[in-house]
């Protein structure tokens, strides 16, 4: 049965490849960001589809589209955006969840928002002290936090369908090359034989989830039937894979000759990493599918292209922090 | 010097006395609420005051007021409430301070918000689960931890002036009868002649803090240097008292006849109580000075006139529950 979804933060990374799955599925996909599709690798294309409809708007501002189902992605993901505009990205997610929630209570519409596994482990005594002041450093999980709560009082109030995924790292081909997340960075570096810098011994784990399950995970869980309270859900991987070993592995992958190089630890680093996926497998089957080794490859030859293609091959390390 | 100040929430148990004082000081006060002035025991008679302005508004709606400082204590603070309108609680603490923030950038006065003791200790793991989803119960919190990441970020972006005030358990005269909060309860309750109810053993510590020392710590906050941080502190009473030595000292004060019963313990009390003033002690010069026996008196004594006034001295337990 084809269905009217509304994919806010449509043209972002994970959104990105949503939309193509859900039109891929017969879906009519209303793409809602503030950036151009045409900017994304991926949608490029898409605008051709029929039943792909972009649609240019900030959240922040009210909007109503007749829906039955609204995947809330929009959300600015990059640390140093967060940090720039601290203002912008909690009101892209509190001012962009009530709009998107009221939306839904019209329409009688599904709500899945994606939160992040950053909300895990914000301790306040840590945020803040009497000395310093507080900082901004978790601006986003605070705004996810809020987010998460409109959406469980919503449920509880008017009744809204809604679901929560608390997304882990997540990497693939088409996300932005001017990103930095930790695979495309390393990625970029390793291509063009720059150095890679990792941040103190190396030996953190980190935990790396292609897109492409989490999208299945996401849709996996708007389809699951509602339940009573706010359904919520970790997505991510849970094999571990220390930033030494990920570097070392792109290296090979890539026939690299860039060096690894420890600089200082960053002391700020507190997030809880590795996801607790017993609930996604268990009310919705899911679980991560695609081996590291095989996403990584698969995104080589995505930035490799995008490199050649953009001709930014001259793009230096330094201009891309 | 006369000062513009707006005090958000002006109506409610702690902005009364707040308003009270500013006018005692001098300075002409908008006091800004959707509840009735007219409707509070203490501002009953400041509507003559020749400096007190009563604005009748709801701050989820924008609002613009010439002024020097803003103390936001808009918040409705009954548990009953917060669980019943959970939409509405999160609105007016995250709204409601977009709207006072917006006000404060344009017209360049400083911003006090009050948060509370209970956005320490909000553990994610336990409000939510993915088995039985999860609660609105902490909503407050939620909305009060959003509010903060707010000023922070107004602060960090736009150079606002922000202040946040972390108050645990207060009381005092000039309490709604109706609310829930235990010292009132208790006096009413004692004062009646009717059981006295606590939940579990009473062997539970918490604080109490005579509302005007909070207010006097809310004042010296607002009037401390601007710091390159929002300078957050807490407000609150250090000593503990149980909830079952409180019962007695109340019982014995009134003369009353209530017996004291144990009731079923509630598995969710869980927040922090007690506050840490070294940061008020040391950057405010505050602490709470009024003893325990002392401000209970004070409130028996308000309690009691109250009761007759309203000749609702027939009020039964029952209805109050």
């Amino acid at each position: 049965m084809q269905k009217r979804i509304v994919v806010l933060g449509g043209v972002g990374f994970i959104g990105t490849h949503l939309c193509l799955r859900l039109l891929d599925e017969g879906h009519e996909v209303f793409c809602v960001d503030v950036r151009d599709a045409a900017n994304s690798p991926l949608l490029r294309n898409a605008e051709q589809h029929p039943t792909f409809r972009y649609v240019h708007h900030n959240i922040i501002n009210s909007f109503g589209i007749r829906c039955d189902e609204i995947y809330n992605l929009a959300s600015p993901s990059m640390v140093r955006y967060n940090k720039a505009l601290p203002v912008e990205t909690l009101k892209v997610n509190v001012l962009g969840s009530i709009n998107a929630l009221d939306t839904a209570r019209t329409e009688r519409a599904r709500v899945l928002f994606a939160s992040s596994g950053d909300v895990y482990g914000s301790d306040l005594r840590m945020m803040c002290d009497g000395a310093t002041g507080c900082s901004t450093h978790s601006i986003l999980a605070e705004g996810k936090r809020a987010a998460e709560a409109l959406h469980r009082a919503y449920q509880a109030e008017f009744g809204v369908d809604t679901r929560i995924a608390r997304i882990f790292n997540t990497y693939g081909s088409g996300a932005d090359l001017m990103d930095q997340r930790m695979v495309i960075k390393t990625i970029v570096a390793a291509l063009q034989n720059r150095d890679i810098l990792i941040n103190g011994s190396g030996e953190q784990l980190r935990t790396f989830c292609w897109v492409e399950d989490i999208v299945d995970g996401l849709i996996r869980l708007m389809e699951s039937p509602a339940a009573e309270q706010t359904r919520t859900v970790d997505l991510g991987s849970n094999r571990e894979t220390s930033i030494r070993a990920l570097a070392e592995k792109i290296v090979a992958l890539t026939g690299s000759r860039s060096r690894i190089l420890h600089v200082k630890d960053r002391p700020d680093d507190r997030r809880r990493l590795t996801p607790d996926i017993t609930t996604a497998r268990r009310e919705l089957g899911w679980a991560p599918r695609t081996p590291l080794l095989e996403g990584l490859r698969r995104t080589i030859s995505y930035v490799e292209k995008e490199l050649s293609d953009k001709a930014c091959a001259s793009l230096t390390w330094a201009e891309m922090n």
